[in-house]
């Protein structure tokens, strides 16, 4: 059986800051005939499951304007140009800025987010024997957070409540569960 | 302090089939200035773990075009216009068409797959007691899969070797480890 799905056209809709978009005209494999596909673009993203050496979890609440809401998840940012081959660098950074930590990095687990129709990657990492730094790099200007430091059991409780509702958040928090014994 | 980001005006770029594109200009809380963000709505998803009395994991192979890529995932589909409210008949639905099974479906985890900028939303259902339909409903025209049974121990060398990397797969098999015993 044959998978692939020829381009036979791109349109390009939108070339913004995050995100590109294109609709593909695309041929299916075993003579199936023709296909749309609408596609986002995103250079991809690095996200830090770090734990204290009280074994707290470090969140950060913020707003997200695309579901309107307040969220609780784990330290998280894009890649910014040219950073990729250095995820583990954008990582450190993210955690210096948005909590004011560093510690030692160990990447476990990379992943689309939406693979139906965008190629957002993350590059997830545990960050264990934090220390806090002492003139830690400013939080992006265009960011209100509030950095949170919760027990497992803690975070459970906000999975529950439905105040934790991002895939990474809860991808990491069940590594958590099955690695440092939730 | 406050965190809601108000929308001072919408610009709509692109109103698709499956994704619809706006970008905000909003006011930062606290006096912070203004912003842009680049939104991708999307109706939203269902997922399904489907595990078979054997203990069997039933993955879907599929192309995606967005990475260019062939993928294994678990059984999911797009909900559907005017399913919202009844997220559980579009599991049951997308699992008897992808996979030829009926079962019994509980929700195990609800999720926005890339919140920075997309409102996606995957509710996610476990499947037990499975049984071959008789007659199942076809697959949809526009898609190409092959079914896969796999031991979960199979489904972590698929983790490892990279043919997995969907995160909604992922919270899928942790969740598998932490509660049927990976």
């Amino acid at each position: 059986m044959d998978f692939e799905e020829k381009t036979l056209k791109r349109t390009e809709i939108f070339d913004g800051h995050v995100i590109k978009v294109v609709v593909d005209d695309v041929e299916l494999p075993n003579n199936l005939g023709q296909a749309k596909r609408e596609l986002i673009f995103h250079r991809g993203a690095v996200a830090v499951l770090a734990v204290t050496d009280e074994n707290k979890i470090i969140l950060v609440k913020q707003y997200r304007k695309a579901i309107e809401k307040v969220s609780y998840e784990i330290p998280a940012g894009k890649l910014e140009i040219g950073e990729n081959g250095s995820e583990k660098d954008a990582a450190a950074r993210e955690l210096e800025e948005e909590t004011g930590y560093s510690g030692d990095l160990k990447q476990i687990h990379e992943f689309y987010t939406a693979i139906g129709f965008c190629n957002e990657k993350i590059k997830l990492y545990q960050a264990t024997h934090l220390q806090k730094v002492p003139n830690p790099r400013p939080q992006d200007d265009d960011e209100v957070l509030e950095i949170l430091e919760l027990s497992y059991q803690e975070c459970m409780d906000l999975v529950k409540s439905g105040a934790i509702e991002d895939a990474k958040t809860i991808i990491a928090l069940q590594y958590y569960a099955l690695h440092f014994g939730g």
